[in-house]
């Protein structure tokens, strides 16, 4: 997708090998014109998948997930809890993730009432790195029979082992920009010449 | 709003006399339409108002932010942070929280970069009750040295004091539905006949 990957060698900070700053348009400051043009992208991608629900997990997918969702006929987004207050449900659905950028494991939670065995999922996250959300949220989707349409990523960074995650499920994978490598201040999509920004 | 209230009684549960649950449409699975409906809402609400940028704090404000910021000509959308990862700036504006569902203390930032004293905020967030989270936003506002020039909340629980502390800055508050007593599991809304839900 040209206009992501032109925003992120515009706006993108490459930090070290391994972090892709796009906090000021993707996960901290959101540019909602982008995830519009995100959302025609991966109902194009998925146009012939039979899509009732979109499911993400907090934070950075949620925002994202509910502007893909108007493509898909305003379908409901469920998010997955990471911090879950007094107010949530007790049964759930949980799966444990660990999370590279934080350093931790957390539990990951969906309420029983919000997905079952009759939804068509599309998963929406903003990144796929190691794949460890994706294999929680995939999990979850297990323990509840649903059936997973597909998985959206607005960015992958390929070199850290999510797809194999996924396709070894043989789950439809849509990424929006696949980078591929990361060095010195230079991001490298896939099939591309290094870009550097 | 009509619609929000006929499906806060349609689909709400009350908790004892504070707690409202409506994470069957508003803050775990989403309804997107309805979100839609909500934006135009506060469009039409803040219409003669300048509002460049909408602030608003994770996780429930963000679906709802981004939906509401199409009304506004796709402005961007800022979101504090409450859990911040390895990957977040260290020059940031922050501001102390007291959490009454979570019964814990927080602090949430924002990124120096993304709120500044060009900027004309709409604040918008999915619940006011005590305020608490709201005082934090108007806090980093104020030491942005930003404009508010509003704050939109879909539900107000009146009878916690959160208006107060909006009303005394002399900032425009609007609530799209306003919660005056929940007991013996109905809402009384502001103005109207008790509901049973």
């Amino acid at each position: 997708m040209e206009i992501l990957k032109n925003r992120i060698i515009k706006d993108g900070v490459v930090i070290g090998d391994r972090i892709l700053k796009v906090d000021s348009f993707l996960n901290h400051q959101l540019d909602v014109g982008l995830f519009n043009e995100i959302g025609k992208e991966f109902k194009n991608r998925f146009k012939n998948k039979n899509i009732s629900k979109i499911l993400t997990v907090e934070t950075s997918g949620i925002g994202i997930a509910c502007i893909v969702a108007q493509y898909f006929g305003n379908i409901p987004v469920v998010f997955a809890k990471k911090h879950s207050g007094i107010n949530m449900d007790t049964d759930n659905y949980e799966s444990n993730v660990h999370s590279f950028t934080k350093e931790t494991d957390y539990v990951i939670k969906v309420s029983k009432k919000y997905i079952n065995d009759e939804d068509n999922v599309l998963i929406i996250d903003d990144f796929l790195a190691s794949g460890s959300a994706m294999s929680g949220l995939i999990d979850i989707c297990k323990q509840a029979g649903t059936t997973i349409q597909g998985v959206g990523i607005v960015i992958e960074k390929s070199f850290q082992g999510g797809r194999e995650l996924i396709e070894k499920e043989g789950i439809q994978l849509e990424s929006l920009a696949i980078v591929e490598d990361m060095k010195n201040g230079q991001v490298i999509f896939k099939d591309e010449k290094s870009k550097i920004i």
